[in-house]
């Protein structure tokens, strides 16, 4: 028997989660998580990929189970002492364990080797059971149109820093992928699409998590032109999103934050959109045309939860 | 009234405590410690000053009272990170207290900033009542030409690699110090030998402590033409170094291990030598001609004992 082929496009945390769900539904399954490297960010000269880091200390057992993000028994003296000299930003939450990971990163990337064979070298350790691949080995990064508070004016800011910073709290006018256009998907990224027997679209923040990973020249094409079925998973339940701040992404861009908004938002794949599938919470209901929506409890609430969510998922991608 | 202004060459740990003394004996005067940075060393991709380090640690209370070297209250969970990644050295000991100094010292250098401009920022935070000098900006790194257990060919490490990996076991033919013929003395170091009113060379490794200093061009010379005397205090009592293993360095380079020996190697002043004084341990003798030569305690046991040890260096230069 050939296994079965699961490619999933991923944000952080949430897409974290739905992988563990997958993960468990699919066992024997041959799975590829295409992570967001948007939200990646230097800090004190360290490299930092926190939607990656999440799913790979989610998938590994590293994560802390309480914040979602970050390592368990998580310390801070590094950031207590870089607070002390005043000399660099604090807003950042850096765990001493996590930054272990920034430093072999970054030595890593220092010596020339691309992101997705850096990524392969940091999950040797933690044995994901899953393939991760960054959704592109060259530097794209999420950055926001704000206005400023102060001067009123526009100005753009590190996803980061309006998201961790600002709690997402200043007006988002536009999001710009800066240096997207020299970018192109990660090795292996085209290749999975094609071979995929389902594409999965997790219940990630659909414009600075999925929208940014389809924003990289070639790879909607790619997913596009899969001979698998795309199914996507809501990350709006009841009108918010279960995780994030997704709502002010949304707004941002001129999307309904609902369910039935962020599936036309994706739009059926028949009318060159994303979607074969959708799938949205139980007590939400969405019309999306040209779109197979189905209601399934979206919660993830507990593992047996999110194992039954992501069969569902693999349920609509057999159609 | 103005204040006497004391020059003193330092390495790091025993330099260090012996700063402390001068500190202490001498509360309102100016002192600059011209400090060895032949033993810095690039780990991790940060880049690491333990003797100056040493120094700012221990003249701002924030040394490691046991070790010491390193912060109090130490932790290493970074190391320990790091070591389960498998994919950095993990033979320097780095504390994560310790590693925020090296992570803001590489930014800085990083963006441009000299040596001597990031030593006096860190130092800002310690408060150390002591103008702290690297000898030089430029890199200047001791490297151990040993010979190899494995296949007795001469190879060379850096001197970190042979004293904390190796604990100095390796046999050494050589020190070289590498990129010395690039490096000038740090603005101030010759401008503080100048005006100075004494000029100590602190009881530091006479070989890769003071000897490096002593090594970067124009230094030797800037210490020469001051118009103080120069009083020298022994590292090696009854024989034997005092702390570390100086001992194996003096061995390499044919110098006798013991304080006539190390008196001798400084050589006087008035014969193209450093000293114009050497103080040596009560129970010790030496005859280093054209040197005056002073016996008094010199173990730094406690800080009364460093203090009186430095009211007799200041007194030796007064003459």
């Amino acid at each position: 028997m050939v296994c079965m082929r699961i490619v999933i496009v991923a944000g952080g945390v949430g897409g974290a989660r739905f992988l563990l769900g997958v993960r468990a539904a699919a066992p024997d399954a041959d799975i590829t998580a295409v992570v967001n490297t948007g939200d990646d960010v230097t800090l004190h000269g360290l490299r930092i990929c926190p939607d990656l880091d999440s799913v790979m200390y989610t998938l590994g057992d590293g994560i802390d189970p309480v914040r979602g993000w970050g390592r368990r028994d998580e310390s801070w003296v590094v950031k207590d002492e870089l607070a002390a000299y005043g000399a660099e930003p604090t807003w950042f939450g850096l765990g001493d364990r996590d930054l272990a990971t920034h430093l072999v990163r970054t030595r890593m990337l220092d010596a020339g080797y691309p992101l997705s064979e850096v990524t392969l070298a940091l999950a040797q350790r933690w044995d994901p059971g899953v393939t991760l691949l960054p959704m592109s080995d060259q530097r794209v990064e999420t950055h926001v149109v704000v206005s400023d508070p102060d001067t009123g004016r526009q100005r753009a800011v590190h996803f980061q820093e309006w998201w961790v910073r600002h709690r997402a709290a200043l007006d988002a006018h536009a999001f710009v992928q800066v240096g997207v256009d020299d970018a192109r998907p990660a090795p292996g990224v085209v290749e999975a699409f094609a071979a995929a027997d389902a594409v999965l679209v997790a219940p990630s923040n659909p414009v600075v998590s999925v929208g940014t990973v389809l924003g990289v020249p070639g790879l909607r094409e790619a997913l596009l032109a899969s001979p698998a079925r795309v199914v996507g998973l809501s990350p709006v339940v009841d009108g918010a999103p279960l995780r994030g701040m997704a709502d002010r992404c949304l707004s941002a861009i001129g999307v309904e934050v609902s369910a039935e908004g962020v599936g036309r938002h994706y739009g059926a794949r028949s009318d060159g959109g994303l979607l074969d599938a959708w799938l949205v919470h139980e007590t939400d209901t969405a019309d999306v045309p040209g779109v197979d929506v189905r209601r399934v409890p979206l919660l993830m609430s507990d593992p047996p939860a999110t194992q039954a969510m992501a069969q569902a998922a693999l349920d609509a991608a057999r159609g």
